[in-house]
């Protein structure tokens, strides 16, 4: 672990090798971007205010724009070298550089309890995909059977879908239960009420960096610049709605009511050394769509339920991002192959991520197959699917020899409708 | 017709009745927000600055803050009452209080042919429906036959899904041909490549008034007061693209690489006189979706297509708004029965509206029937799908007992892939 003049317990998601970036308002009511360290929140905006970024080109504007902004898009608009550039510069500043700046020390920094996080970016345009072979095959043989799950597409390119922009929320928004249209079997018509059939989707997802005229498309060689970072997502899904509407034109108010995002983005810095070769891919992809280099991300996503009057959460779901078939860069150069433009802070989810296993599939619709085999909890009850009151937390994290890289939490409680 | 100081032609599309909503780049660089009256374009924020609107509350500064951000979005946000009064003062002041104020008239008024028109709001979210009926039993019967051509959900709520926000451009934005994934017949595997069967969708938009919270519903009762204004709208289409992705999850690349929209934006204040029945609704919408009064507006949708190397273009597709099944109201009363938060200047498109003539099928995948009945051109060339250099124009207007409502137009040229 790399040394650090805040002190790091040996299990901190927030070591001098992480660094996530974030916006967050502080205990003054400040809104400002910044990153974590150790326990703490480190004010970058208020760090570019006191000299700290004075030789790194346009870096403390930026800071600062994104600050006056309350989003990262600044920083995502500034593309991968500025990325970098503070990345080493924190890096420096926070092992050696800052060691007899008290003062700085003690206006940039703020206890991780005591701040706010808030939404990343502004999000223009998010994009849900639906890219783990295992949850597509899964779903697939609970409606068609497992000869039949797979749709012949979905080998050929990464299917996705345009979710709402405007209702993705920060970690911790209360999500209200969706009412809407649901066909009960037998009956001849549809009935509006309540959904009893609220999932959640256990996913990551990137910001995409830079922006793309309309018409413009982006070579494999160019994907990794146009990826910020990673966030923790979950993509509330209504089954029950999303079962009578999404013919044919996908799913709708069955998802855009909320999906929920960490505040903290792990950069692609952070995750370089835990890259893996990615799962198989057969049939080899077309052309624009063949990766070289891997593919994969080996981090952990964890899904746990804290049941409605509970003390405490159990963790029901284990999975992993290398599970992922196709990779975010596929995902994104699929995304523009058509010429449709992308944007700073645009968000790619990467869909639903299941593994192999049983304790693996990343949505209860899986977990339960359909709500048939409920899912036990450590006091006896059982769910199928959320309750109100129930509270879903998500985390992700993967291993150094010495340190641990976190992604923060993504949590949600289900209010009644 | 509304006697005006500003001379208007007998079949002007722009007389005091109409007043549509707009921004536009005036022939001196400067952004405001505006209108058109004869053929004239009206800057209404410098009507604003030289006290025209002195006596009506906020919406000078309302008009002050659209021209700063170059959107309609703040007039948008401000309410109907807003917008009405706005209506009434301008039909004042241009019918009378600006009789003996030519430094005003000069100041402020401009050659439509010298403006620039921008797309008229900042859209956080593009939802497109898929609401008539017509369009969607045509499609259906052509990929699964006439007996099985409506989906059983089709009749029960208003079929939709999200665009892609940042794709939406406004009229005369020249549009590329997209490449992308087609499977051919008897093929074992797709191919990538430009689309061979690139097609329009003739529809019309409505922009949002007013922001809803994350989890509030809009009942019918107060629909309307949420509809800004109905704009034209062409859903570009690459068919082969959509008919190989579009299962499961609904039409992504195949729509998402351009939409066009028409600069100026015409209030419901304005089609007010045209409201119509609408379509019989059967079997009688769930009681959330039920709306008592009129659903329609007698609005004549043209399209019209000037093929490469024509000096003319040619009237091929007549429509009309009245054809639609699902109303505007409708649609976003089911948008937001979700909770689905909803804010000012979200689009919300109408989906392709098809009459039941066949010069009314409002797209060529259904006039040419699939390809199989290629339109032929007045130069005995014929059309299946649009080939590059075609431009394709969008008109609508309606008329009263001595005036004309017009929508401008909508339009776009094909570039090569």
């Amino acid at each position: 672990m790399l040394a650090s003049l805040v002190p790091i317990a040996p299990d901190s998601p927030f070591p001098l090798e992480n660094l996530p970036l974030g916006v967050f308002r502080r205990s003054s009511g400040a809104i400002t971007v910044g990153t974590a360290l150790g326990d703490q929140a480190v004010d970058l905006a208020e760090l570019a205010r006191r000299g700290a970024f004075v030789a790194d080109g346009r870096l403390a504007e930026t800071l600062l724009a994104g600050a006056q902004a309350g989003a990262l898009n600044p920083l995502m608009a500034a593309g991968g070298e500025v990325r970098r550039t503070l990345r080493q510069r924190l890096q420096r500043l926070f092992s050696t550089e800052l060691r007899d700046q008290a003062g700085v020390l003690a206006a940039t920094l703020e206890p991780l309890a005591g701040v706010e996080l808030m939404l990343p970016a502004v999000i223009g345009d998010y994009t849900d995909f639906y890219s783990s072979k295992h949850h597509a095959f899964n779903v697939g043989s609970m409606m068609r059977g497992p000869e039949q799950a797979l749709q012949p597409n979905w080998v050929e390119l990464p299917v996705g879908y345009h979710g709402r922009a405007g209702t993705v929320v920060v970690s911790g928004t209360p999500i209200r239960r969706p009412r809407g249209q649901t066909m009960k079997d037998g009956d001849a018509r549809p009935t509006f009420g309540p959904s009893r059939r609220l999932d959640i989707e256990l996913e990551t997802g990137c910001f995409i960096a830079g922006e793309t005229r309309l018409g413009e498309t982006v070579p494999m060689a160019g994907a990794r610049e146009r990826i910020f970072g990673y966030a923790l997502l979950n993509d509330w899904s209504a089954r029950d709605i999303q079962k009578w509407e999404y013919v044919p034109l996908g799913p709708f108010l069955a998802k855009n009511f909320a999906t929920s995002v960490s505040g903290w983005v792990v950069t692609p810095e952070a995750l370089a050394p835990f890259e893996v070769p990615g799962e198989p891919q057969q049939p080899e992809p077309l052309e624009y769509l063949r990766e070289p280099g891997p593919r994969g991300y080996d981090v952990t996503l964890e899904l746990w339920l804290k049941p409605a009057g509970a003390s405490e959460a159990v963790r029901i779901i284990e999975s992993n991002m290398r599970h992922l078939y196709w990779s975010p860069r596929q995902q994104l150069v699929h995304h523009a192959s058509n010429g449709c433009r992308l944007r700073s802070g645009d968000l790619l989810g990467s869909g639903t991520i299941s593994g192999p296993e049983k304790s693996s599939r990343g949505c209860l619709l899986e977990l339960t197959w359909g709500g048939r085999e409920p899912v036990t909890l450590p006091d006896g009850s059982t769910r199928t699917f959320l309750e109100d009151g129930d509270e879903v937390i998500l985390t992700g994290f993967t291993k150094g020899p010495d340190y641990r890289i976190g992604f923060g939490e993504c949590r949600g409680t289900i209010l009644p409708a």
